[in-house]
C-alpha cells in the first residue's frame, strides 16, 4: 500500500514466559510455536501487504544485532534504536519521526513483536481497513473481544458507530481503562460495549506527531532537535518520560476510532498456559511444540521442549500440565499455575547461583 | 569371618527404573540415591565384614567391565561370569563351585546388587548371625517384614522356633509362596506369619551343592565336568534349566531357615515411587537426587536428575509427582503409576526410533 509503514515495537523484555524467556532472550525472540521466532512471525505476516522497506522496527541496542539476524531481509536502517526502554510513547515518537523522513504524507501500523495472530489473512484485512480509517485522520486502535473478565489487559469502551468499512464496523473511541479490577472487568464483558485493547494501532505520523506536540511538548520539540543531530539523541532520552502510548497519548488524543478486529484468534501469549488455548490441541488435548514426546493416559497438557538435543519427553497419566524443558532448565507445572513463574523468577533473584538461569 | 563369602548377584536387566535403566546399564549399575551405583553401594556396605578377596560378583559378561571398573578392588578372578542368563539358580551352583575352590569349607552369603538397604550396619549384624545358623547345616533366608500386601514379591512362611542368635529369632521356613494374588497376600500379611522373600540366602557351600546334587542332579552333573574343562561352560550353560533358586531349590530343600531381618529399611526399589518411601524426604515430602531444584508449593515429590549438564529443575503447585531427567529423556508421572513406565517401554518397542530411547 502507498504512503504505509509498519512499525514493529520490539523493545519488550519480560520473565513470564521464563525458562524459554531470558534476560537476554526476550519474548519476540522465542520459537514458542515452533521453528520460527515470534519476532520472525511477526514480520513474515505482513509480507502481503509491506515490503521489507515499509517496515521498521523500534528496539533497544541490545537486541537489534539479534532481531536483525533474524530477519535479513529488512534493512538495517529500518531499525530504529531506543536508546533505553521508556515505554511505547517515547518509542512510537521516535519511530513517527523515521517513518516521516521517508514519507510525510506516511501512514503508520504500530504492531507488536511477540503475540499470537491466528487468522493472518483476517489480520491484514482489518490492518488495510484500519489504514483507510486513519487515512480519514483518526487514530486507530484494533480492540479484541474479550472471552472473561481479564484482568491482565487494558480495555477500550466503544462510542458511537462511525461506519463499516470492507465489513468492519468502526466506532469512537469513548475511553481507555487500564487493567481493571476483576468487578469491573466482569461489567466490561458484560456490558457488550468494551474491547481488549490490543496494543496495536494505525495512523497517520502527522496526525500523531500533532498528538505528541500538544500533550508530550517538552519531550517532542527535544526530540525534533535531534533531526538536526541525532547524536544528541541519547540525551534526549535520559530526560524523557516512561509513559504509554495509551496513557501518555492515546486517553487524551482527539478523533480516536476503534476497530473489533474480532476473529483474529489472537493472544498476547502472556504466560504459558495460553499456547493451550492457541495452538490446535491433538484429540487428548495435548499440545507438543519442537519436541518428541510419548505420553500415556496424558491429557490436557503442554509439552514445549527446545532442549537442543534428540530427546523424548514421556508422561504417564498427567493432566493440565505445562512441560518446559530447555538446555538448562526443565519447568513443571499446572497449566492454571503457569503465571506464577514470575514467584520462581523472584526467588531465583535471591538465590547465589540462580542468575545463571535468569 | 573366616570361611566367609559374599556372592553379589549382579547379572540382572529390567526397565522399572527407565529412563534411568537402559538394555546396556541395568539397575545395579544406576545412580538412583546419588553419586554411588547401587552395585557400589552393594560392595561397600560389606566391607566391615568381607575383605575383597571374599566378595565374589556373579554377572554376564556384558556387564562385567562395567562393574570392575566401578569396584576396582574386587579381583578380577572374583568376577563369576554366567555365558548366559539363565535365572538365579544356575548363577547360584556356579558361584558355589567358585566359593568351594578357594574354600571347601566356606559359607556364602548370596546378596543382591541393586537393593536398598537403609541401616547397614543392622544389615551386617543379621548377616553375621546368619553365618552362624548356616554353620548348623540350614540354609537360611532372610526375611523382610511386610509392610503391605504386595503381589510383587514372594513370600515365606515362618515354620516352628529354632533358635535365637544376637537378639534374631530363627525359624524353620515352613513354604515359600511366590508372588501371590491379591486375596493371598492380604492374608499373608494379616497373620504375621508370613515374611517377604528379600532374595538374600547365607548357607554352606557343601549344604547347597548337596541340594543342587539332589534336585537338579543333571545339571549339577554336567557343571561338575567343568571343573576339569573349564571350556565346556557355554555349552553346559545352553542346555541347563532357566530357573530361580527359590522354585529350583529352595521350596524342595531340607533344613531350610528363615531370619525376619526387620528393622533393615529394605526396598528392591521396584519402581520409581518407592524412592520416595526410603530416601528422607524434607519437610514438604520431596526426595531430590543429584539435582538442583526451585519448588514452590511442590509437595511429595521425586525429583532424579542424571542430566549431565549443569540444570535447574523448577516446580510450582504439583503434588506426588515424580520426574526423571535424563541426558536424552525426560519422564514425567504421577507417583502412583510409575510402575506404567514399562508400558511406555513396550510402546517404544513399537516405534520406529523408540529404540534409541531403550
Amino acid at each position: 500500500m502507498d504512503h504505509d509503514y509498519a512499525v514493529i515495537m520490539a523493545g519488550g523484555g519480560g520473565t513470564r514466559l521464563w525458562p524459554l524467556s531470558r534476560q537476554d532472550r526476550p519474548k519476540q525472540s522465542l520459537k514458542l510455536l515452533g521453528d520460527r521466532t515470534m519476532f520472525q512471525l511477526s514480520v513474515e505476516r505482513l509480507a502481503p501487504l509491506f515490503s521489507p522497506e515499509q517496515i521498521l522496527v523500534v528496539t533497544s541496542a541490545a537486541y537489534a544485532l539479534d532481531l536483525r539476524q533474524q530477519c535479513p531481509s529488512l534493512p538495517e536502517a529500518n531499525f530504529v534504536l531506543e536508546p533505553a526502554p521508556k515505554g511505547t510513547a517515547p518509542a512510537l515518537a521516535l519511530s513517527a519521526l523515521a517513518v516521516r523522513r521517508r514519507d510525510p504524507e506516511g501512514r503508520m501500523a504500530c504492531l507488536t513483536a511477540d503475540h499470537f495472530i491466528g487468522d493472518e489473512a483476517r489480520f491484514r484485512d482489518v490492518l488495510a481497513a484500519a489504514a483507510h480509517v486513519a487515512g480519514q485522520g483518526f487514530l486507530v486502535t484494533l480492540g479484541i473481544k474479550p472471552t472473561y473478565p481479564s484482568t491482565g489487559y487494558g480495555y477500550i469502551q466503544r462510542g458511537a458507530a462511525l461506519q463499516t468499512i470492507g465489513g468492519w464496523e468502526v466506532f469512537r473511541a469513548a475511553r481507555f481503562k487500564e487493567k481493571p479490577k476483576l468487578p469491573e472487568a466482569e461489567a466490561f464483558v458484560a456490558d457488550g460495549l468494551h474491547s481488549w485493547n490490543s496494543g496495536m494501532f494505525i495512523w497517520r505520523v502527522d496526525r500523531i506527531l500533532a498528538e505528541f506536540a500538544r500533550q508530550m511538548p517538552g519531550f517532542y520539540r527535544r526530540l525534533l532537535e535531534i533531526e538536526a543531530a541525532p547524536e544528541a539523541l541519547a540525551q534526549v532520552w535520559e530526560n524523557a518520560p516512561t509513559t504509554t502510548i495509551d496513557y501518555g497519548i492515546m486517553e487524551g488524543a482527539d478523533e480516536v476510532a476503534v476497530i473489533p478486529a474480532d476473529g483474529l484468534h489472537w493472544s498476547d501469549i502472556g504466560s504459558w498456559d495460553s499456547l493451550l488455548e492457541v495452538l490446535a490441541p491433538d484429540e487428548a488435548g495435548n499440545v507438543v511444540v519442537s519436541g518428541e514426546h510419548l505420553g500415556l493416559g496424558t491429557r490436557g497438557s503442554l509439552i514445549h521442549s527446545s532442549h537442543g538435543a534428540r530427546r523424548l519427553i514421556a508422561t504417564i497419566g498427567v493432566s493440565n500440565l505445562v512441560i518446559v524443558d530447555t538446555e538448562d532448565v526443565l519447568l513443571v507445572c499446572p497449566r492454571e499455575r503457569s503465571q506464577e513463574v514470575r514467584a520462581v523468577v523472584e526467588a531465583l533473584k535471591k538465590r547465589a547461583d540462580g542468575q545463571n538461569y535468569l
